[in-house]
């Protein structure tokens, strides 16, 4: 099944998204983008899609319009959004609510959440991205069914309560392992050290940690419950308050798990 | 320039090196273990090498003598064990000072850390290992860093001071990212959701940050200032205060930094 589809939005995942679902048969019909030079940069890898700085679709020929802008943005953009009759409105965040379309006017609303890390620039294999959907009517959650199975075989249907969930999970798993290696990186500069000793560790860390566990996986001072070093780390961790007590609390965290 | 060698210890490193040790052409020449079976299991592995549980090792041939043991430990056994006159006695902890050893009956002592996470039955590329080498005396350094580039390219001589620096990032990069997944992991069984959703984002995030550097891979809501995002998940995870309040520092210093 193909569909018809307008992007709203022209940063990451836009610029992801739009080839990958053209790749995949689907016709985009417009990106939108606020300016709409952003929007260009999408459309010129495209093959035959207008760009618009026009929030006004009622005479546009897509079906699904997916909503990839930024959470705090998402309501305006919905509220304002001329839409034609029959059409389906989607948002690709971890966080928004489904009902913040509710006053869209749209006929259908939904989510189609792909759950990865995107970069404007760099071309990301969609079949290595799950999708996450959600839509309290069957038959729009059928046709994003078969949106996002055109690109990945990882499809997951949730509900609003998991999806936060999995974004409180996603934070844990991707922002504050990508800040434990930002403070690492932080204290090998301050002493004038190379990071780069640290990286094969951290690659096989990881690479442990997805096959066997992270519970498995753990080695450390914690786990070991070496309370010298740990005490000794967090002495050495003085210049810094909130590192020291960051220090203590995964510690702590990790000794009582 | 080939060393003979001894191993004391027979856990995760050791099962690791002294193969590696010998395919790089050097000699092992005993392989020790209070429990005469864990030395047998790394000397089965190993062409002619006796496995023992005695510390004398006054008649050994060995001229490099190395303790792969746990932190606890080292101090106990470099105490006691006998070395043949002029002998090298080195620990590979990164954790542990140097002058530990200087009550010991070794006539040179240092350090060869190897910074990598070890697992015993799988077999470590030693050539993606950085060693960190340490000693009083430039010869044993020299030495040392011979032994060190017979395995690996990548060789740091670092002081005892850089050391613990070292670890401390160490303990950051490896035990506390590995942690963050931990809770990721938790998170979603509590709610009865399939972790597998979320690795294809974790090895995204963990390659993006160790190519561009954690301060600009960084993304989510606290990097965003979404204090809406950032309130709710913090209430979300209300039923457990360690965790909260995990995610309330992580989040401010992620703001700060």
């Amino acid at each position: 099944m193909k569909f018809k589809i307008a992007i709203l939005g022209a940063g990451n995942v836009a610029w992801n998204l739009a080839p990958a679902l053209e790749d995949a048969g689907h016709e985009i019909t417009e990106v939108y983008s606020r300016d709409i030079r952003k929007a260009k940069e999408i459309t010129e890898r495209l093959y035959a899609t207008d760009p618009t700085d026009d929030l006004d679709f009622s005479e546009s020929k897509a079906q699904i319009f997916i909503l990839a802008i930024k959470d705090s943005a998402i309501s305006e953009v919905a509220d304002e959004v001329i839409l034609p009759e029959g059409s389906i409105l989607v948002h690709t965040s971890g966080a928004v609510p489904l009902d913040i379309l509710g006053y869209s006017s749209a006929s259908y609303t939904g989510i189609f959440y792909p759950l990865q890390s995107f970069t404007k620039g760099k071309k990301m294999e969609m079949d290595e991205v799950p999708f996450l959907l959600e839509s309290e009517d069957e038959e729009t959650l059928q046709k994003l069914k078969k949106l996002a199975k055109s690109l990945s075989p990882m499809i997951y249907t949730v509900r609003s309560k998991d999806r936060k969930a999995i974004h409180v999970a996603a934070v844990f798993a991707s922002n504050f392992t990508n800040h434990m290696i930002r403070i690492a990186e932080e204290i090998m500069r301050r002493q004038g050290l190379d990071f780069e000793m640290l990286k094969p560790l951290i690659i096989e860390t990881i690479s442990k940690s997805l096959q066997l566990g992270a519970k498995k996986a753990q080695t450390g001072p914690a786990i070991r419950e070496d309370y010298e070093t740990l005490e000794d780390h967090h002495r050495f961790l003085n210049y810094n308050e909130e590192l020291a007590e960051i220090y203590r609390l995964i510690s702590q965290d990790i000794i009582d798990s």
